[in-house]
């Protein structure tokens, strides 16, 4: 089936950041066929979508997350992380049954769609649940088992085997939306070996390594404790770098560890709200961008956010920065546009297939509902993106080609039935 | 006639915080005469209105904007100070008529409105036009006429002359939504005996003195420079806290300076996302809350915002304070729900009329339409309003008892019409 928007506002996110006043951008199976000036005869086409002057952009992309935790949203709030952890969050995540995960999947799947993000990472466990819930949805995401090493010989080699498992059995499935990496959980709950040993699979596997890293001060130092030195070397030396490596947070580091993780072109996940709220500090983002690390952007868990809509997080990271350093100039619109499309994409690997428009990646398409006063006047559509709007803008979604979002209704999964079942699994905890 | 809403989780904001899971409020000729327990029988009301189990509450407090300013929303972003306003903002304001500060304003008002805002401040110039909008839209506003004193003699009394005159005839107008102030623009745009006529006349006038104050280091330093004092003790010597007073911003306030504050019950309106955009820094808000001062919240205008949703500011105030400070307890969710309701209203020395659902106080009421994912599973409301909402969950809006939003669209001013002439008006500019 050949389709087309016309009528658009395009915002490419090619690398020239070219707008197309008014443009139109069509795909065929699953794959983006023509960017450009507007169409003036739409009968070739098999369908045809009339974006009446809306903004039209590429789906966005969120490289850090736990989206089965959206159970917990507003559970626990205003508390310092470790009682937040250790008397609130985990007490519930004990209780997590397949179920749990399933309905909290689905939930933050809904919610990521509707708010226009159409990639991405999650790092939990029971995956097979939350890579079934992507393929049915519609979504694309790059997932992981997570691992955390604190445990038995056999309890640590059971896990590796279900990360595997997890690589061989899902890798490439759902016609493709759905890639894989292998997860230690953080330097701080992995012993050296443990993370030694996920390193050598992910190489076997030749799928690329996720994990926490330096997102609290505590977790720096007692790292420096341990092992004499910060994560970053550390990490370094058992190998995790030698992969391709995708860390999420990266709040603590030094200049010196900014260049080891340039050196191997590690890839990092800002998780600005996140990091803000459970007060875990500010990630020196401008000095990465200098240093040239691909830096993208992650929601976290909407337990420490709350919300997964990455409008938001686009926003902060263009405000924080400025804010905390005394430069209006740091991180402009164009900047944090980029973080969250096509370095999204390209921190997860992903550049073939997503993050722009641009003829021959996969249909990752929204739309958003600009015809409102948020957006007016009208002109400079990466300021209003950034600056002014919000995900509950998005009107339409395209996930390789297929209408996910339609009018602001998700087609694949029944909104109500989750809604329903996210609160039964909520009242199933024992507080 | 009287009006009941019935089905609704009031979120009261009464001093206990109280919530009512499933409660009514009702009220008469603008005026609150029922919160409680649901109602059973609503054969005894004129109007029903069934808001389904959603929140409801009330109307938020904005206390600083310029709203004609909405004009320039996404004009110039990611400037030094400096250059913005010099290269960007003044020569464009220089060229507004008072046609652009109609159309700006209706801009705004409609922005404000449909996300939730029932009351706002506003300092500008030609004042008549925004009052007029204000009385014809249906929204509340404390008003006054912003006077940069860097002037000749005669232009500075015909500004006070100016400003006078607004006071007498708009105090009281609207049926008592219109309230007013004098406001001397600045300490560092404005003359000590400039300053000393405005609170003079202020004194005289029997209103309230709204001025900006210590938004960057810049000022504060020119203040020690220009007269040997920080601004603070600068303002308390020209008499300006002997009047009732609220500053805004208050970036570079030191602790001797909040105890000046504090002693003259000053009130502060902390615009935490303006002051991130344009790097002006982070107020002590928490210093601030210590010492007992009022603090709301602000956005400031939207060309360095760029929006004015409340719900953002509610968010970044509860998130920004903890991430900087390395501190997750500070600013909990209700603190920051206080800020922008009841804390709001009390700066502006408005709670006889509004910022909490009570019985005796102006129907100013917002419901949020929370039957959609980003509200679940479904507890902790004040939590969900704060991390999680957006300004366009608001689904309908109350002004003193009118339905001034109805499902989401205006009811008492012509959007699209706004639209046209914001972008019309914009278009007059010589850029």
């Amino acid at each position: 089936m050949k389709t087309v928007i016309k009528n658009a506002k395009l915002i490419t996110m090619e690398n020239d950041h070219r707008i197309i006043e008014n443009g139109a951008i069509a795909f065929e199976n699953g794959k983006i066929t023509y960017v450009g000036e507007n169409i003036d005869d739409p009968t070739t086409y098999d369908e045809v979508y009339d974006a009446k002057g809306n903004y039209v952009l590429p789906g966005l992309v969120n490289t850090h997350g736990h989206i089965a935790m959206s159970l917990l949203r507003g559970y626990a709030d205003d508390l310092p992380l470790q009682q937040w952890l250790e008397t609130k969050m985990w007490p519930l995540e004990g209780q997590y049954t397949k179920e749990h995960t399933k309905w909290g999947s689905y939930l933050s799947i809904i919610e990521m769609l509707k708010t226009g993000t159409t990639t991405f990472v999650d790092m939990y466990d029971n995956m097979d649940v939350v890579a079934s819930a992507v393929d049915q949805s519609g979504i694309r995401a790059k997932l992981c088992r997570g691992m955390i090493g604190l445990a038995s010989d056999e309890v640590q080699m059971q896990k590796i085997e279900e990360a595997t498992a997890f690589v061989q059995d899902w890798e490439g499935k759902a016609n493709g939306r759905i890639t894989t990496m292998m997860s230690p959980h953080s330097p701080y709950t992995c012993p050296p070996a443990f993370i030694e040993k996920v390193v050598e699979k992910a190489k076997l596997l030749n799928v690329p390594i996720h994990t926490h890293m330096s997102e609290t001060l505590f977790e720096v130092e007692l790292n420096v404790k341990e092992y004499g030195q910060r994560p970053v070397a550390h990490l370094e030396k058992l190998g995790v770098f030698d992969c391709p490596a995708l860390v999420a947070h990266g709040v603590h580091v030094s200049d010196e560890e900014l260049d080891i993780l340039a050196k191997h072109d590690v890839r990092v996940s800002h998780n600005v709200i996140s990091n803000l709220k459970l007060a875990s500090g500010v990630a020196p983002v401008q000095k990465m961008l200098e240093k040239g690390l691909l830096v993208s952007l992650g929601t976290d868990s909407s337990a420490s956010n709350n919300n997964l809509d990455l409008f938001e997080e686009l926003k902060q990271v263009a405000l924080l920065h400025k804010g905390v350093h005394n430069d209006a100039t740091l991180i402009p619109a164009k900047t944090a546009l980029q973080m969250a499309t096509v370095d999204g994409a390209k921190s997860l690997w992903l550049e073939e297939q997503t993050g722009s428009l641009e003829v021959g990646k996969e249909a990752d398409i929204i739309v958003l509902n600009t015809n409102q006063v948020f957006f007016q006047p009208s002109h400079d559509p990466i300021s209003h993106v950034v600056y002014s709007a919000s995900g509950r803008d998005v009107k339409d979604v395209f996930v390789q080609g297929k209408h996910v979002v339609k009018n602001g209704e998700c087609t694949t999964v029944d909104e109500e039935q989750v809604i329903f079942e996210a609160n039964r699994m909520f009242k199933k905890f024992t507080l």
